[in-house]
């Protein structure tokens, strides 16, 4: 059960209410986030929830039989649209695009991306500065100095960033430079981590993890929505299989199932979904009409030169053809709005 | 390696062509099919395989190595079409659609399918009459009898049918009635069925197994052009995974990767693959711009009544609807054909 | 709803159980075995099954939830025993050893593995003449002149034999030949063979297919039993998972829970499950802990040279070191019953 | 490559070395454990690894072509020994026991367990009191207060405390309490927790990850073992697969394949690896016979009561019988050990 307050309800409604909840035998918990105070009611027993409803102080009441409840579609029916400003938007049905290199590299590489990304007119640019890497002898990233220049560089052109958070405390110092925190697939269930980024205000990112399942990923966005933070931004990105003939199986079934199940936005990265560089366009196209709200690109001037994921990213040219062809598919989509119900 | 033989070869240079593959160390299995004569040479030695080109009767030679030799696109670079009759192609760029349900159930059922599939101008049904089935308790199919009623309904309406055969023994049985033999996921590594259904001259689709490799499907398609039959569709139809929001997890991926590697047309199944109504259509739509060459879909006049599958069968409506975006979608790709080279 | 009938049930009683059944809206399947007469009820109605029970010619009544009823444990309380004659046994206890090559590849080959066996006092000879090769260019196997030759040294030595079959059609010749039929993983689900094998009266041992779950692999022999055949073996060989630093995974977990929910002995491969011949040892040790009623190992006089999995392959001497500590466990767990209720 | 030197090694001895490894292109990190100092040293360039050994202040040298260096047995050829004081080891070839409740309740369980393990001799306790949970709405654990009163409990009675550290920031705090710090298997790829773990001198259990592939878990050990501590345990406790029978798929092969890869110990938490009470005791004994350096049990006085994972809890009746029988294996395994060669 979500009980939703009004945002000045006084002391005594809100007492009030809460002997209610207890006497029907559920625990509450309080969620204040950007948006509204929730009370968010764990408990087994039936009963009829208009006696919540009709409390002073309650703005809206909704039984949510599902585990992860904040983020379910039973009591929020609308989508969630993460605004950054500036007309830029993930969720109102666009197809928002965020492509970069999978790390940022040098001043050079970064304002060639730049002034490609205004080319191109796509408003969020991706780059890691914090790299996770399977080997500690691997190249590791920029870290903040990195992402200081990443960020003047976007700044000084109007470009979102949105780059990777790998621990709690990064946070505070990569706030000002940040516009979406991404959390990767390897701290998927990181839950000190979802916490934390839950009490920022800034959009977080959720990669599914590499064997996540669709509950788990939902359960990190509550995790994220019930420490303060609605604003949350769902990332399929493939699965590990026993298939190798891909560095991982990209599950666009999931994109349906997610939207019908949340109303937060959903997003591919086809980059990592299939790790093969000729067959990206293919799969980000599929993406875009299995519902996708925005796609996640590793792109590069030189790929074959690229610091890390060389194999998967494409060239400028690439992407500039790819970009046309989904903004194509975009207009298309737009008319079949029956898919969407 | 593969040798392609003049088709009027003359003893002398066949055994001359024999001594001479046999001096390089290679094994040598002799292929006839619909198409052609081919010899597929097994071995490891390295040599200028022009040696083998200049000998008289050779009208080709490729050095192949794949482990899939005769399905693989190393030698063979443009696409093989199935062509059906009647200008009903799989293969050909367009994307075939084949519907029809899960089960023939009856004639009434099989005479409204058809119906609605000549108003949508859909050329190919299919529908299971042997079933396979997880119970020996669960329905079993219609069997031969089903077969015979199936066939006289689309052959009335110049429909060509799809249908999946269990063992060696229904081959000539079912011959007269079949435009397609389909082998089911369960037998997709039954070798023996291979081998006999690659002496037939008449199309086969393999589905992908339960947890079939890439490598495996092309496998079972060597299996079936090593005995003579070079018309193969591969069927993507979702692999087992440890995600249970969906019955299978549809991997286009497998698009992609396949029509790659191997010359021969690739079509999906969504119904199996996400296993869930509602969403049947974003995946078809994916699948479309993933490259699918066809679709394989189930479809009821009423799908809650279906004896099988019911939960994953679109009705009528919803088909209809999607078969317009399908041809949408298809004139869009039409125009992107840098994504297919 | 299991009904098990007097052997000499009357007609009369016979059709009075029908009406019965009937009456209470359950569909019957007899099923005839060596062992008895079976009534397999379906059906979803509560009653007080004693009013089944109290009928005349009725031995025993049993409500079974499961999916699979004959095989499961719900009604038959006692371990199934599979007999070979002269004391050979597979399901009382020990655990019975199954040795032999990959595959049977010529008679001095199989006259050494049988001086071997009979000095380590093995009474099960394993060896495949009729081989599932996922390419079909890989050698295929002896096929029937091996298995006559193979039988013939073993039948000589008082040595039982377990081979697999690939296809119904080969049942009848490999017959009189044959002490165990094994049904391979790529078989698993070959729904007409599993009905075939039901309707001979010799043992079948059903390995567990690739990716197969335990509920499928207790239906395979839920296809064999209802066909009419009790004397099934279950077998553990290594599921396909993500995991690429061994050719399978082997579950031993599966052990325990098939032996919890079906009557029928459950035997270990560790040769294929794990596919690194340094480890099938700890992997057969681990198996008799896990409960295993038996073994099948591969080995051979010289791994090196055997002409398939040869990597997985023990030595004689290497073998000979893995039985006499299965002697020592078996006798451990013997004294564990506890264990095993 | 990977150079030890000598501890007392002089400044102009260090540089040489350096100027010699880079002549031949190779990257050098110095790492400075308890035990030693080495040089790592990734490159390519092949050539006689005796000029390296050959220089003044080199110990030994050694060529490691694994991606992973320091963990693997490519040049630390003996077992590492684990030893927690007072004759507790762990990696000595004895099966050393670990038995706890999944979370630390209250004082009462605290003390009834510390009881239980001092009566059966076991030396190590386990118990949650930072509980990663799938729900920010479940019960997350005692916190420090519970791991105080813990400690507390378990030094009075001479016990070794193992307990989960979630994040970085705990480690300090945890600090005095806790004996192993264990890493569970939803952080097995936080490398920044790994990295602060490497700064520590407390051994360090590293759980597989829910789907970690064993080149996962010896690089998680590297990132440990590479910031300066060298006592890492490795964990087995199930991976996650198709299969739902049981909670996960206790993966066994994993205990001789990391054992020939890694000199460090393996243990086995069989209680999560199959998640069913019942057969935890199979999969124990399992373990041992797979040649398991420890097990970790979940156990509770009353294990229908416990706040989580009640349902793969063992009883102290239960684990009393399976610690008893664990003792008898051990000693069965002492003698064949041509099996750990």
């Amino acid at each position: 059960m979500i009980i939703q307050l009004h945002p000045e309800i006084a002391a005594a409604q809100r007492s009030r209410i809460g002997e209610t909840v207890a006497q029907f035998g559920y625990d509450a918990k309080e969620v204040i986030t950007q948006h509204g105070i929730y009370w968010v009611c764990v408990g087994t027993a039936g009963f009829d929830i208009r006696r919540i409803g009709a409390l002073a102080g309650v703005k809206d009441v909704h039984r949510v039989d599902a585990a992860n409840k904040l983020v379910s579609r039973l009591w929020k029916v609308e989508d969630t649209i993460i605004d950054l400003g500036n007309t830029i938007r993930i969720g109102d049905g666009s197809c928002a695009l965020m492509a970069g290199p999978c790390s940022v590299e040098s001043e050079e590489q970064v304002a060639d991306t730049v002034a490609f990304l205004v080319q191109q007119n796509v408003k969020i640019m991706r780059g890691g500065v914090f790299k996770p890497r399977s080997s500690p002898y691997a190249f590791r990233g920029l870290g903040m100095e990195g992402l200081r220049m990443f960020a003047k560089a976007c700044r000084a052109a109007g470009i979102r960033i949105i780059t990777e958070v790998m621990e709690q405390e990064q946070i505070d110092a990569m706030y000002d430079y940040v516009d979406v925190f991404q959390v990767g697939a390897r701290n998927a269930q990181n839950f000190n981590l979802l916490d934390a980024l839950g009490k920022t205000d800034k959009p977080v990112l959720l990669k599914r993890g590499l064997s996540g399942t669709i509950d788990e990923l939902l359960a990190a966005a509550e995790y994220v929505f019930s420490n303060g933070n609605e604003q949350i931004i769902l990332c399929e990105r493939g699965i590990r299989t026993y298939e190798k003939a891909y560095r991982n199986t990209l599950d666009l079934n999931a994109v349906p199932v997610l939207k019908e199940k949340s109303h937060l936005p959903v997003v591919v990265d086809p980059s990592h979904g299939i790790g093969l560089r000729a067959h990206v366009p293919h799969m980000a196209l599929a993406a875009v009409m299995a519902g996708a709200d925005g796609l996640l690109l590793e792109i590069h001037a030189q790929p074959e030169k690229a610091l890390s994921d060389g194999q998967q990213t494409l060239s400028f040219a690439e992407a500039a053809s790819l970009f046309s062809k989904i903004k194509t598919l975009e207009m298309v989509r737009e008319n079949w709005m029956d898919l969407w119900q």
